[in-house]
């Protein structure tokens, strides 16, 4: 049914019904959290096995793993990395435990030291594109270091290429775009090969403009057949333009959450240039960790494998999603439309404009965390105050399924209490 | 024997001896190092352990270790850091494997963004005091900064306090000095109680300067009876300059070098500020990798138990310097004297006036590395040319004892000749 066709009378007995089930729901006094993209407890279980890799009696290999050194990390991880990122071994560096801590880092770098040669960016204005709904933490980087973030909207194909060719073009003083773009965050919309192409190939006026490519959910598809992403890398080489791509990746959601490994990948200049102050700031990460990962990991076969264990855990759980909102939303309620990803961590969900804040506000009184309403846009600003970001990995499958009932008496309630104070104008 | 006192025809006659024993150890065409702080392979099979610490049945305590998170630590270690340390445990970070990477996070921090509110570094001159000899990686951290050095000699009580208290007490852009407290790197020698408590009180024009505390040998006894360094942080407290300072650890020489887990210690106010900036850049440090660590060290007592272990591995290496280079320049020879350090990972070794960086090309000649000559000193100018570094851990006992030999070899060509030299103006 389409809440918008209603009449007044219509709406208020609506609202009756789910004013009713929100004040039984309070009764039950839950506490259930779909706010951030973590993985399960069984998902986690599935890496246990990574902890007997290592014991007393490894014998690791020379120059020895447990000493100082290797700033870019352990050849064989290495080289498994650029083969599942499609580049080559001494295009990457293997870090610590956090991509974000990577791609922090390379922002922090180029402020103070500019990149590859460039004056420092903290010389002169730095805007950076920001596609949007996006990842949150991406634009608290930003906002962290006073850059300037202009919202461009996403596609089910990408950002809105023609806007960000013109805002490259025109601005020198746009250094760098943030791009998910497999499975984006929120979206789980995967960049189409033509986005990515005049990506790696667009004109820009800034000559140490960089594309941060967090290529966080590279092989976590839910599916056998999952999307497709095109090598910008690749792309980029061909085109003469690799040095302006910045790669991230990790195993957070592949291994350990808190205790996986990341990895960068870029141009040979970009490494270098990287590897000439990541000296200053340390000897090497933990390569007895990077060992055991490669241990575990072992192949881009392997990798696979370890994510279709993965999956079976997650795709029901975006499957409940997709069965429960249908049902609710599905044709055309005219109140919530929401995306449904083949893969990655999240799903994106519009609710009527102007609602998203008073759908928090009401999950959170009945006990229900979700996302920080206005976190998927910089500055914390949805214009259109619609956007909620929804993770559905770290509730069990039980707990998802009672979340979904109370997001979507949240939605209701909101919703159409903001219709009818419309049909009052 | 006192070489300076010696006849032009008695020295011509030590050289052509030494020359002839240098001739016979290129023929042996050696490859040998004692240039870095590096623990040796037995040292580091001391930790192994460690690696049996968790395996796939391990429980992880709540909220799973496992997962994204603690961005300050595990509770547990962080409260047997900042009893190592002697501190409260809300006075600490225990973060990724290198200390470094904390000390050079803090001053990017501060250049970036300034300290607990004060103006960001990057904004104005900033000088730093640095006690000489010293450690090559916190005068690389200033040097890529921009950060201006200043030379203040140690003394075996610490650096020279009437200098430092000048400098501090003159100049605004004196920002922070570089401290090695214990088993100073390269001395060995522990600041006195004295100059513990004037660096702690002592006026400041700055009032953002901080103290950068690398405790890295701070519980890196070679005997029982260890040098005693006072509690800053306590005399600071008390003082009301708690801000002051920042302290630095790490298990990089109690477990593996390069993969232990690092701390940092500082008053509530620099942790609270440190963590509004840190929580931009990761979301955590690798939990299981602590909870790992939490398990092996479990106590300061045992912590104690595992350092006497690696002494007894040290020691004679130390040991075998202090009884060569007794044997060759020890009652008054004029061309060669050394500390006897009772900790730590260096000595520092004074070769005769303008001639230790022709001992390095002499050593290098032969097939021995020794720590880049000047290298102790900020911009490696060693304005005496005449400090080297000793690292006796990384090498076995035979090959330590081996590189001493030819290191007493090229000491007496060097000098010999510039005594021949001078004879001659």
């Amino acid at each position: 049914m389409d809440y918008t066709q209603m009449s007044r009378e219509e709406l208020q007995q609506a609202l009756d019904e789910q004013n009713k089930v929100l004040k039984e729901i309070k009764k039950r006094k839950i506490s259930l959290d779909i706010s951030r993209g973590k993985p399960s407890a069984e998902q986690l279980d599935v890496t246990m096995p990574m902890l007997d890799m290592v014991g007393s009696t490894t014998i690791f290999p020379k120059p020895d793993y447990r000493n100082y050194g290797g700033l870019e990390g352990i050849p064989e991880l290495r080289a498994l990395f650029a083969k599942m990122l499609g580049v080559e071994k001494d295009e990457t560096i293997v870090g610590g435990n956090a991509s974000l801590q990577l791609m922090y880092d390379t922002i922090q770098r180029a402020m103070q030291f500019g990149v590859c040669g460039s004056k420092p960016w903290n010389e002169g204005k730095v805007k950076f594109i920001c596609p949007v709904p996006g990842y949150d933490r991406h634009f608290a980087i930003c906002q962290h270091f006073g850059i300037e973030m202009i919202n461009v909207p996403m596609t089910p194909a990408g950002p809105n290429m023609d806007l960000v060719e013109r805002l490259v073009a025109d601005d020198e003083s746009v250094k760098g775009i943030w791009c998910v773009p497999k499975y984006q965050n929120p979206t789980g919309y995967t960049f189409s090969d033509e986005t990515v192409e005049r990506l790696a190939k667009m004109k820009t006026a800034a000559k140490d403009f960089r594309i941060f490519w967090d290529n966080a959910y590279c092989v976590h598809d839910l599916y056998e057949q999952g999307d497709k992403l095109a090598n910008i890398m690749a792309i980029a080489k061909e085109a003469g333009t690799a040095d302006r791509i910045y790669e991230f990746a990790s195993t957070s959601k592949i291994t350990f959450a808190g205790a996986g490994v990341a990895v960068m990948a870029a141009s040979k200049n970009n490494i270098a240039d990287t590897l000439s102050h990541m000296k200053f700031q340390t000897i090497g990460f933990n390569k007895v960790w990077q060992y055991v990962h490669y241990l575990y990991l072992q192949s881009t076969e392997n990798i696979a494998a370890i994510m279709a264990k993965q999956a079976a855990l997650i795709r029901p759980k975006f499957e409940k999603f997709e069965e429960v909102f249908s049902e609710e939303f599905g044709s055309g309620s005219g109140i919530a439309r929401w995306t449904k990803p083949r893969g990655g961590y999240f799903i994106s969900l519009d609710v009527l404009d102007g609602c998203a804040k008073e759908v928090g506000r009401l999950c959170k009184s009945v006990g229900l965390t979700i996302t920080g309403v206005g976190d998927t846009f910089p500055y914390g600003i949805d214009d259109r105050d619609s956007n909620i970001r929804i993770a559905p990995t770290y509730a069990s499958e039980e707990e998802f399924a009672e979340a979904l009932q109370v997001l979507v008496c949240c939605i209701k309630v909101a919703c159409i209490s903001k219709l009818i104070g419309k049909s009052e104008e």
